[in-house]
């Protein structure tokens, strides 16, 4: 499947993506983050590590690091952390290490996060660093959307309304914007986005020029 | 159609992309070119200007705007060309007006052009400039895919094969590379990075920001 759909290009090394997805909360961000990950191959997701209690729907290493405040301090305090942040009194921040394990290796690692953490990830690895912000189609469908969770809380709708205000501001520090007026075309879109950067020039710093040696070299044996 | 795949985007104004598609002679650019005009929506194809003679398949104004080296001239010392180039003794050039015509109005336009002009569109409009290279997936497949055309003499293959080699060297000057070992799929890559860059955050300089303002207008009429 994977050695399918790469094709040749395989032959052409390049290195790493680490894709940034945004939005304010209703916008469909988790969805289209999901989809990514089901139907793309080399793509993998940042699992973040974070102080809040954990839900009884989440597993520990799979939705999230589960930790305490002192273990958070003690990675916060030793550069483990890529970015971090504090969102209503709990922390929550990247682990290093597996990204630039993954960085180096030519995988591309899915990060689904907030602006805060988006902008201090664009700071420490631009290079890497591919943006995507997603945007409801109306503030009406935002809110019909964080009305129809049934999960949560009406003051926790109420929050996220306030935060989503506050998150939609910062669309313009992205790469690109992606108008989530249709979840499938939508998907279709950011999908086209990784595949996009996947063939950036300046992505394939190993291997092409080796490639291109290879193509001339074959012809001159022929000529 | 364009309504249909466009979608709610047609909201958020943008500028308009000049797509540049360069590949040494052989290696698919043509079909893929073809390919992206016919099914792609808001693209269309830049006629190029020359002055070398029309070929008996060839339709003025559809394939090329044929002229006179002195119709040639008058145009390139008035400025009217966005670029130009002599090869093998015949001029080619890109009429300006169409171009900036297309960018102010956000369509966006194909080039299927050599190295050299797609070097001077670069320098003279970098900000609406997207540059794919396309290589073949081996010399030996390039070789062959020239002998199979059956139009041109020998004469003629042998000088396109040493052009190619010159051509190829240049792929670092673009922003993408495809290597075009499957044509569907390199078809597919190339739509996927004009999809992409269609969704940079930087071609929407214009209603993004109105949008925002309506988003957070319309959640504090409801608040």
């Amino acid at each position: 499947m994977a050695g399918a759909s790469q094709g040749m290009d395989n032959r052409i090394e390049r290195t790493g993506i680490m894709l940034v997805l945004s939005s304010p909360s209703g916008a469909g961000k988790s969805t289209i983050a999901r989809n990514l990950l089901e139907r793309l191959d080399n793509l993998e997701l940042s699992i973040s590590m974070t102080t809040r209690p954990r839900r009884v729907s989440e597993i520990d290493d799979v939705h999230y690091h589960f930790v305490s405040a002192r273990e958070f301090e003690r990675r916060r305090e030793s550069d483990a952390l890529l970015e971090w942040a504090e969102v209503h009194g709990n922390f929550y921040g990247t682990p290093r290490d597996p990204v630039e394990k993954a960085m180096a290796e030519g995988r591309d690692m899915l990060f689904d996060i907030d602006w805060q953490g988006g902008k201090q990830l664009m700071e420490k690895a631009r290079a890497h660093v591919v943006s995507i912000f997603i945007l409801p189609p109306t503030m009406d469908e935002l809110m019909a959307r964080l009305h129809r969770r049934a999960e949560d809380a009406q003051e926790v709708i109420e929050r996220r309304l306030a935060n989503a205000t506050e998150e939609i501001r910062h669309w313009r520090e992205y790469d690109y914007v992606i108008v989530n007026d249709d979840l499938d075309r939508a998907f279709h879109r950011a999908e086209a986005i990784l595949t996009a950067e996947r063939l950036r020039v300046d992505r394939r710093v190993a291997g092409l020029g080796d490639f291109e040696e290879k193509l001339i070299a074959a012809k001159s044996g022929k000529a």
